[in-house]
């Protein structure tokens, strides 16, 4: 039997802790087990009892023989010793209920630590604690303990859902199976003490059931499993597509102290969900609708990237449009080729963007007429149907003409997806048995969408290794803040251009220097992170007695060890930039590229990948900062080398390499007509130098 | 009989053309009304029949006697006809169901006129064209084409919907419906040939029955009327909520050509809507459920002005408090009060802000417990309960608790609101019947939750005359544009002050100038918009000479004819920004403030109101730049006069009371340490002088 069996199919499952009182959480796995006929065996485990809801129950899994699947439903310390049992007994996968672990304080991270090692050192799959079970629908493997699981009427489908929440695999369920979608699997990961999100989407990417996966997510705890993942299931063609709480302060706080999970940099989730290829809607509803739509609605090649939108009523049909185009999706019309086949039959199309068949378009045979057109149309890309009334009452009667037409296009065609305008279960449920991709909201219509037209290969990382001479000084520093002179060389040693400086000693003796005048000389001391605030730097020095007075007058106001004087000639740019790199607890090393100067931080002008970047990524980057509109020769302004910047952003991303650096920093980056200089950098090491 | 009762309760119905053909849509509103038991007399006109649908007919509505509604079902031309004879029969309220008018290029609008015309001069209150018609529960006044009205399950209640679009009466019906939200009325106004959608709200809101509005607009046509009616509604504590078609550039094209309607400013109506006390929501869903909420979830002023998020379900609450904290709501988590009641009682109540009371919330007692005591909580100020698999499964056992709490809650206790986290229809229409508010997703829960807190008072306008001085400029101005000399003394009547400055003859002699060097000299000429580009502004002019040279060399430079040389005093500031002046097609004059420069302008940092403000509203505008931010002495920077913009922008605004005004600009204005200065200026005026 493969893991994946023992996930979802097991032969044996033994319920650890099953209550015999029906209406105790713990004898849910049991009754709906046999609820919904699932064939294998399942075994009570329960020492206090002979029968558990007259089933033999066994009093230990040590008497069990081999088990496939065990499901813990005791409290976290006899847990423990029922994981240790199951190490004992040779089960392959165990998931456990108890909570009371990683976010129960520095006991029940000592308890998760615990039920880590064991299940490794078993090569135990574990999914938990603090999970509220697997599910598999086609076999009736519902074993869980989550109430929603009572209900019958879940359809057995290609989507499965991976959530960090126990709870919300039921809220799933239920909000899916009330509109017809259909669900391969269900899994609770709760603390991912072993098995994260990432790991248990590989295991079950092998699945053929699961076309698809959401994932709902409070935090993510190994980034290369998620990546690996999503890589994976990119290249079998199963769209993933997440929804990530904590898009708020509150709502991130919250995630930390529910999942014991850490904080992270705003932002940090989105861009790494992103860069590997996983989709995030911010809708809930398009957690269920997005991953269908992106299996069943796949856009030709040849077909253009837009989507046409026809409705059998404006106001409801143009809100639609709105929605979707506020996405940023181009609308086309109706294409020339469809509206010279049916204007001359009198058939309304509309005059505008919306192909508005109006209320003709309840006569099934003028919607199969139109349809048919649309899909087959060379202007079409996607096909909205924004469905009306007759959705509400005559499902059969609005869904049928979709599946002939459907049925009649010749290979090529364009994808169909359907927008019913009132309640209209019965015809979601319809359409989601013929294959049709559907949406409950216009907001959730406008995500999936999105999703659908959203990139999903990863994009590739940059170069990971740093050149010899950098690693050297990385390795060799001392643990702390790396001064400007250092951070600089190592910067250099990346193919980073800083002005012509000299370096002089503490006294700021020893020249004259072989500097073209003017000048800025610098205090260089890892005390003195802020030099103008401190009085530690000096523009525009004119001449040799200059320098001489400034360098005098700052070493006469600092108290703090002064390492060396930097001296650089002054150098003019047209515009500048701020390059950070920074580990983020959850995702990995992280970059930024922002605008310099004070407006650019108000205004959050920044772009963030996780590092290291390539150049193509670092130039994306550059496109997105607005503030650097004028360097693109907005309005006749100069153009600066942003060529140049997307280079030395990908340049500064390659520390992330180095384990010892845990943040970095160049402020600010000089954008010049040809090339950029770094004037000023840093960069924090931990831990011991290494030989 | 009144108006509003021949509007939603006529003793005598006529439905001119009126169909014996049961399937068609004009013998709908005749089945309708049959079929929800309307009482009053409905008279079905049809000169070809002497029955329709087993009525007796009659040939026209001359021989019907006196009629308070008529819904006119036929074709546009004939449908002008039967106004008029509708006119003739001093019917009071006409709707009309014929497309064909205002949205159908000039032939349309020239009908539109005619019906305008014809229901104002015979005092008909014309509902359309364009109209499915007006619908009203309590009474079975169901007089409405749209299909969606077959339903019988429409629960009576507060919530009057009016739309512009006539199937979304229908769409907002059957999606209410589906979780028990009560409707008084819905009407659809189509084309708003003469009743507006602010008209027909005020009329509304003498119905005893509504509570609270819905409005689904696609343009707004009479900006004072919805002012007025929001006015009064607000005065009777009855909101209003609105979705508006046109957040995209694609979706405004399509409200103009599917409405007739002109293009705006974008956000022109947002900021329109706010302004006058109508809430507006982007997620559909929340068109529906913040009404209610807004009616019974009233925050005691003596509460903090916080939302209490408690839970059976760590993930789904969280989730729901995330949505909520992300559109600025404070979170507040469980209040001490509480904790010391509950805590010793083994009641869990979360550790965050999160009250998450664990699967105990699944028993009733407990839940009760909670919420008692949450209710009464000095910290508490609206309760939000997200509510897991129990909604599901056991509406009762769900709905009982929150409501025995609410009963025993004494007066000021906060507000409760519920959020089922799954599809819970059965908890939806239970808490309905109770009066409890209820949302339908997190989305609409935010929404709902955000409307809820959003002041609904009107903004007061700012002064809407003119000094005489000002009044007199723009009276006397030719058409067109008004130089910078000629705009700049407007400006100055307002009280806006400019730098020192001498207007010299066209030649630019007569010199010497009065002024302290250095200076700036322009050439003012109204075909010079953009002087910079056109070589017609030299800067920093140190003296005589270089002013006598930088004069001949911009005359020389230049092609169209000069008024005159305009030399002011170089002035310095701490920050620059621009005010403007337009007219929006929709919603009437507008004023924007935002940043100067072009990092401000790529970055869209600006603010926008209907016009004219008030000094406390301009004062709003300058809170809301966030380019401003070092004017607000950010990291030390000095501080503007962003006071004396304020001032500035209210003066400015002033200009919109002037009907010649088509547009003006102050570009820049500069903020001083201490007041601002008017550097550049234009005004645009349309229409001959008047004396």
């Amino acid at each position: 039997m493969t893991e994946l069996d023992a996930l979802i199919a097991p032969r044996r499952v033994a319920l650890i802790g099953a209550s015999d009182t029906a209406s105790r959480l713990t004898a849910r796995p049991q009754q709906f087990l046999a609820a919904q006929g699932f064939r294998g065996e399942v075994i009570p485990i329960n020492p206090r009892r002979s029968t558990v809801l007259d089933v033999p129950a066994l009093p230990s899994i040590a008497e069990a023989g081999a088990v496939d699947h065990a499901y813990i439903l005791l409290d976290a310390d006899p847990a423990i010793s029922a994981l240790e049992e199951c190490a004992r007994a040779g089960v392959r996968v165990v998931s456990m209920l108890a909570d009371g672990f990683a976010e129960a304080g520095p006991e029940g991270l000592a308890r998760q630590e615990k039920v880590a090692a064991l299940a490794r050192e078993a090569g135990i799959r574990l999914i938990g604690p603090n999970s509220t079970g697997v599910v598999h629908l086609s076999n009736g493997f519902y074993c869980t303990s989550n109430a929603a699981f009572v209900a019958r009427d879940i359809p057995t489908g290609g989507l499965t859902v991976l959530s960090q929440s126990g709870s919300m695999i039921g809220m799933l369920a239920s909000r899916g199976a009330a509109r017809g979608i259909g669900f391969a699997s269900f899994a609770s990961l709760g603390n991912e003490a072993v098995t994260d999100v990432g790991t248990l989407g590989s295991l079950l990417l092998d699945d053929p059931e699961t076309e698809s996966f959401a994932l709902f997510l409070e935090t993510i705890r190994d980034p290369q499993a998620l990546a690996d993942f999503a890589a994976a299931a990119h290249a079998r063609g199963k769209p993933v597509v997440a929804y990530v709480i904590g898009q708020s302060d509150e709502g991130q706080q919250l995630a930390i102290s529910h999942t014991g999970a850490m904080a992270g940099a705003r932002g940090g989730i989105s861009c790494f969900l992103r860069d590997i290829g996983i989709v995030e809607v911010s809708v809930l509803d398009a957690l269920l609708d997005a991953p269908g739509a992106m299996v069943r609605a796949r856009i030709d090649p040849a077909r253009p990237r837009s989507a046409t939108v026809l409705t059998t009523t404006g106001g409801g049909g143009g809100m639609v449009l709105d929605q979707i185009s506020a996405r940023g999706i181009e609308i086309a019309g109706c294409g020339a080729e469809t509206r010279a086949r049916l204007g001359p039959q009198g058939i309304a199309l509309g005059s505008g963007k919306l192909v508005d068949v109006t209320m003709a378009g309840a006569r099934p045979d003028v919607m199969q007429a139109v349809i048919s057109s649309l899909l087959t149309d060379p202007e079409t890309g996607i096909l909205v149907a924004a469905i009306g009334s007759s959705a509400q009452f005559n499902p059969e009667l609005t869904v049928d003409p979709l599946v002939a037409a459907l049925e009649a296009a010749p290979e090529g065609h364009a994808p169909l997806v359907v927008m019913p305008l009132p309640h209209a279960p019965g015809t979601l449920k319809l359409l989601a048995e013929k294959g049709i991709p559907a949406f409950v909201t216009p907001e959730s219509a406008a995500e999936s969408l999105a999703a659908l037209f959203a990139r999903t290969a990863p994009v590739a990382r940059g170069e990971d290794t740093l050149p010899d001479d950098a690693l050297a000084l990385l390795d060799a520093a001392p643990e702390g803040v790396m001064d400007e002179v250092a951070a600089g060389a190592v910067f250099a040693a990346l193919g980073l251009a800083q002005p012509r400086h000299v370096v002089l000693p503490p006294d700021g003796r020893a020249r004259p220097v072989d500097l073209a005048f003017p000048v800025v000389a610098k205090l260089v001391s890892a005390d003195l992170p802020h030099k103008t605030e401190a009085g530690a730097i000096r523009l525009n020095l004119a001449d040799e007695a200059a320098l001489d007075r400034a360098i005098a007058e700052m070493l006469a106001g600092v108290v703090v060890p002064v390492t060396a004087v930097l001296v650089q000639e002054m150098a003019q740019g047209l515009g500048e930039a701020l390059i950070g790199v920074t580990r983020d607890a959850r995702v990995g090393p992280l970059v930024t590229l922002a605008a310099g100067g004070i407006l650019a931080e108000v205004l959050g002008d920044s772009s963030l990948r996780p590092a290291p970047v390539t150049e193509a990524t670092a130039v994306d980057m550059t496109q997105e900062i607005k503030s650097f509109a004028p360097l693109r020769g907005y309005r006749g302004q100069a153009r600066g080398d942003l060529a140049a910047l997307a280079r030395a952003v990908a340049a500064v991303s390659r520390v992330a390499a180095h384990p010892r650096v845990t943040e970095a920093e160049i402020n600010p980056v000089l954008i010049g007509a040809e090339g950029v200089l770094c004037l000023d950098a840093l960069i924090r090491l931990e831990g011991p130098p290494r030989s």
